[in-house]
């Protein structure tokens, strides 16, 4: 922390910076932080890579400078995929990304992104801070010396960009997909050959071939990587990630050592983006699914009935094989599917059921 | 703030309290705030009244006891209703409670809580974040001397709890119903005599049959005001209320007085509050409604597309209405139309689409 910050801190009620700055500094050290946060996401991508920006510039803000945050996006420090093992290690503090990029450490990982037939934003919401979600994610976390909190959301995504029609559970066969998580576990049982990309190396695979389709998020983030250049067919409801849920891992030791002060302040600002994320999303996404078919000629197509049977059918296979793995596993995946049921029955009757009654009423 | 949590404060990072207290005070006053918090929630009432006595704590919490919060629930400072006027006044500096219940006051506070035929949860926080919503809620605000936040949201609501069936619009007609804001003047075109009755004050006319029927919330807001004891139908959906927003409203002049971190950390509890409160009612909600069903008898009711269509073009003609109070009204309202439109349309083929076919494929 600089002198002006600290003497800000410490003015006179009411009194301004510019002001303070008349008095002495007292000889008394500031709790202050260096916060180093790695990321998943390539610098200033629309969506994901600039909410995640926001958010560690609003723990600097919200700390009044105390902490020295210093963002490092996908590549800047080390690699996406490596920013999990940079934040355990204790190199950095933080990460922001998606937890379901280390199924392979451990099969629990995918229920605080999103499993295939899971949770909405709303539901997974409701589980992470009431339903039991967050006690597991922290004995989860804590195996590998973490400490994880949500902080992004972008709500049901779209089922991804294909180069050719899906008409039946055949036509996924042989497929080269970009789809990460037990969402492309899915895709495997039915035939397909699927890879796990950060978001940064997809546009160059699709372009060149190297995959044949490729989900990412949804309209408005999708908008800005250009797949309608290689992929016109762009279908929906994706079944693969119906909240992917966007996680704060920070080094367990390091926050154990932060003030009650600075812990509730961490907490506070992720629990604000996350809802901030999904609001950015949902009041973009119409508008930019829109330009998409105006502006460039892609097809929007819905999954038949035929089609979500097989993903259900594989869906349920990828759950059961998850428990498999580990006794944690198996309880958090037991958990995630208690409330689907519980939370799921209210959805029914609460958003779905209203939101079919007004569209229909209206038009939409 | 006293003397033991300004040291702790400006203590040795990585020091505790305990061991800064031997660190002598440096006669520099703290940036201190008086904030007294009323509310239209009585004391300890599960589901709206908790949350708001949580928000509370938590901003002093966040500013490490800089802020000296005193929050008074419905009743003891000052009645439920009388809260907008004693922080318009400048008597406390901020209240929690319903927008809508200033309709009397301008049309288009009820935009910013619920209006019949409205948003969600994730729409209005979308409009509000990103759609326009918050820019125009500052513009009435202000006319009122007020600056205002969402600080919480109860979701969809049931559409209330009757003593009769409702099989027809022709069974509203008559009936004595607690309902505020434009969903009470959509009951009232249909014939009802309708009233706008603090939380607080249900019960009692319930009972006493000085009302017929009313509407609270949902399952788990409701089960703990025993609506079951005199009314045993409870219908849904609600479209009277989509997705209540609830509002943190601030004397403008005290908010314009504080610090930029200061102003970052109370919106940033407000936001963390709004998602929190909302996780809280979905993740009880099922499990209420089914206590409500096997402990209280209660009689589960969908309203008819009969009833609906009724509703619905009331609700058209309560918007008109509303529209027409003032240009500010009209700008308020024909926003929120166009929001409904654009995420509307999306929520139909991302979230609505999605929870479909995963509950029928698992029989939630």
């Amino acid at each position: 922390m600089d002198r002006r910050s600290f003497i800000k801190k410490a003015g006179l009620a009411g009194a301004g910076a510019a002001a303070a700055t008349t008095l002495a500094t007292p000889a008394i050290s500031q709790n202050t932080q260096d916060m180093v946060i790695v990321s998943t996401w390539p610098r200033d991508f629309p969506g994901l890579g600039l909410p995640a920006q926001r958010l560690a510039a609003r723990i600097a803000e919200l700390t009044d400078g105390r902490f020295n945050v210093q963002y490092f996006a996908a590549g800047e420090r080390v690699g996406a995929f490596d920013s999990f093992d940079e934040v355990a290690s204790g190199n950095a503090q933080a990460y922001i990304g998606a937890d379901y990029y280390w199924i392979g450490k451990h099969a629990g990982w995918a229920a605080f992104t999103a499993i295939p037939f899971g949770l909405t934003y709303t539901e997974i919401d409701a589980w992470t801070k009431y339903g039991g979600g967050q006690e597991l994610w922290d004995e989860l976390a804590g195996e590998f010396g973490l400490k994880n909190f949500a902080c992004g959301n972008t709500g049901v995504q779209m089922g991804g960009w294909f180069n050719k029609e899906i008409n039946s559970a055949d036509d996924l066969k042989g497929l080269k997909m970009r789809i990460p998580g037990q969402g492309g576990q899915v895709l495997t049982k039915l035939g397909a050959s699927t890879v796990s990309l950060p978001g940064g190396q997809i546009y160059e695979n699709l372009v060149s071939g190297a995959i044949d389709a490729t989900e990412w998020v949804g309209p408005y983030n999708d908008y800005f990587l250009k797949f309608y250049e290689a992929a016109k067919f762009y279908y929906w409801p994706g079944m693969h990630e119906p909240g992917a849920q966007i996680a704060f891992g920070m080094n367990k030791s390091w926050w154990e050592g932060l003030s009650a002060t600075d812990q509730a302040i961490i907490q506070a600002a992720c629990n604000e983006e996350n809802a901030r994320t999904m609001a950015e999303t949902n009041n973009f996404n119409g508008e930019y699914l829109q330009r998409l078919i105006n502006e460039h000629g892609v097809e929007l197509k819905e999954f038949n009935d035929d089609v979500y049977a097989a993903f259900g059918s594989a869906a349920g296979e990828v759950l059961e094989e998850a428990k498999a793995h580990s006794d944690l596993a198996a309880r958090i995946m037991t958990s995630v599917e208690e409330a689907r049921a519980s939370i799921g029955a209210w959805t029914s009757i609460s958003d779905m059921a209203y939101v079919q009654r007004r569209n229909k009423a209206l038009g939409i």
